[in-house]
């Protein structure tokens, strides 16, 4: 097959996500042969730019996947828990950002910077990890590698666009309604966003923690393919629009200096290090924004345990946190003849 | 002396800590007969309300103590320097809200629900500490009583007010330009604070740590009295203006469970339990404004080490942080017949 002859589909393409995915494509020069736009049938009528036509979008059905070669999903875990199999029976390649199969022991779970290999041994559905996850596991793979790491502990700093537009949307109007010295009003979050914050992303489980903070901690040891690695997350919302941050603490097995650490880092792919304090360098969610990179800084010893260190890791949630890890793991399946 | 016959001096008291201690001494109805405003020259001619009055500000000088019994001062560390020993060799009282004495080993380091009776044995100066630090230590010290710490990490969630009014100011112009369009000025901060956030708060150490950061670490272990408590803090700034969040984990040297921690803390003098995540109940920092409480939620095991906790604390970096912790440190004094 010729390189520009794949059909791809995104579903949920008028998303914040979705539409990026388009984006992305376009933008690593994914050879494209024809691209289809699903959503649900509210958004007929919507088109996107892609490569300078208007592509219109077209309601997802489950005919809609038929001669597709790889499909990349962000339409929510309920539409790809019922049209990720229609996809992958239809012969398509399911890329899916959602949760709703990262954690299906018959389904990789896949950072190509990390795991890519993992991507080989699908079965039709290859999972895209937590915004979250795939930042803290690029940043300490290499660590991991060298020394081993024994526990993870992690804060994290997440912008509002990684709950969708709608709130991107929210924190823009508290801000401009507090501006005006306006009442401010909410639909997406349970407490204002602008110049707050909250310990809340995803919903309350029994242990007392997040949906968001056991993603960090399953999905990392799944892959890291280490289920002995101990993992604890307190993840929080923070005015921001694009770029998470986290605070990530760790243990290694073997000791470690900051020094080798950065010399790690630079050397890692996807890895940008930004470490120069003094200067105010280190990276900033602002900075992060519309790049690809993940970004380590303030790298030190945590004196407070043995082969302790300190480090500070942002990212693009949209682009490498989904819509670019995505399109990064179809570019590995391409590379390797498996698309 | 009766009781409304005190002088007190408030050093410093244009800035937003300083007008805070006169407002908080009159809500606390703190006994005052007499009140004196005192900053640099170029503060002369502004005038702050008292208890329907409007007081004049005077210029701080060495004679500015003169019969003066408590000298609060909030004017930062060279004025705390220069002119708190000549308080205290005048016959004040000093509570200083600066870092200049406060790991000075002749000096008190004082929070009253923590280590109340080690202002007993000031020598004129009383140091206030950190604003983290303050409601950390508040939230963790009936743990460390009942059942010990051994280590505590922390990341926090710092409010612009921590920084003093032209940071409030400079978060406020930033938005506003974003919102209009323009381009954004920066002078307090390095990077812009709008919709961002950065793990800079004051200078960087050899150790990679920033000062705010070893402020955690050396505090409390002064006000615990316990040199070998290991503490590790990263603290970032973020676009929220009044209340410091903090997500803390801990180990303990026995065992204990949240439901205990929550009892513990529910009896606690100067903290608020918030802790219903599932209907949204954990402290954020825009409802502890305005507040002298610390808040404490998001209470959980951390499954990740041995007899290891986790929690969020919130609490207004400028009351209970600063000026509300100065004014009990003085009403502490006086309930002892100290004053």
């Amino acid at each position: 097959m010729a390189r520009d002859e794949f059909k791809v589909a995104v579903v949920g393409a008028t998303g914040a996500v979705g539409a990026l995915m388009v984006k992305v494509l376009e933008e690593r020069n994914f050879p494209v042969g024809e691209i289809k736009l699903l959503a649900s049938a509210r958004s007929i009528g919507k088109t996107l730019g892609f490569r300078g036509r208007q592509i219109a979008v077209e309601e997802l059905v489950k005919d809609s996947f038929k001669g597709i070669h790889l499909a990349l999903f962000s339409a929510g875990s309920a539409v790809s828990r019922a049209f990720a199999p229609v996809a992958a029976q239809s012969g398509s390649i399911v890329v899916d950002n959602s949760s709703a199969w990262r954690m299906d022991p018959e389904v990789p779970l896949v950072v190509p910077e990390v795991n890519g290999n993992a991507a080989m041994f699908h079965r039709g559905i290859i999972a895209n990890p937590n915004c979250s996850t795939i930042q803290m596991v690029v940043a300490l793979k290499p660590i991991y590698d060298a020394v081993g790491i024994k526990r993870i502990v992690v804060t994290t700093f997440q912008a509002v666009s990684g709950t969708g537009k709608r709130a991107i949307e929210e924190l823009q109007a508290q801000v401009a309604d507090i501006m005006r010295g306006n009442e401010t009003v909410r639909q997406v979050y349970p407490h204002q966003i602008a110049f707050n914050c909250f310990p809340h992303i995803g919903a309350f489980l029994d242990n007392g923690f997040s949906e968001e903070e056991m993603k960090m901690v399953n999905e990392t040891r799944k892959i890291f393919d280490d289920h002995e690695i101990r993992v604890c997350a307190t993840t929080v919302r923070i005015p921001v629009v694009y770029g998470h941050s986290e605070s990530i603490n760790i243990e290694t097995v073997k000791k470690i200096s900051p020094e080798e650490v950065r010399e790690l880092l630079k050397a890692a792919p996807g890895v940008k290090v930004i470490d120069d304090p003094s200067n105010a360098g280190y990276p900033v969610p602002l900075d992060a924004a519309g790049t690809d990179d993940t970004f380590v800084g303030r790298i030190r010893t945590d004196p407070s345990v043995e082969n302790g260190l300190v480090m500070w890791v942002v990212a693009d949630n949209v682009r490498k946190g989904a819509a670019t890890n995505a399109v990064q793991i179809a570019e590995l399946l391409l590379d390797s003849g498996r698309l």
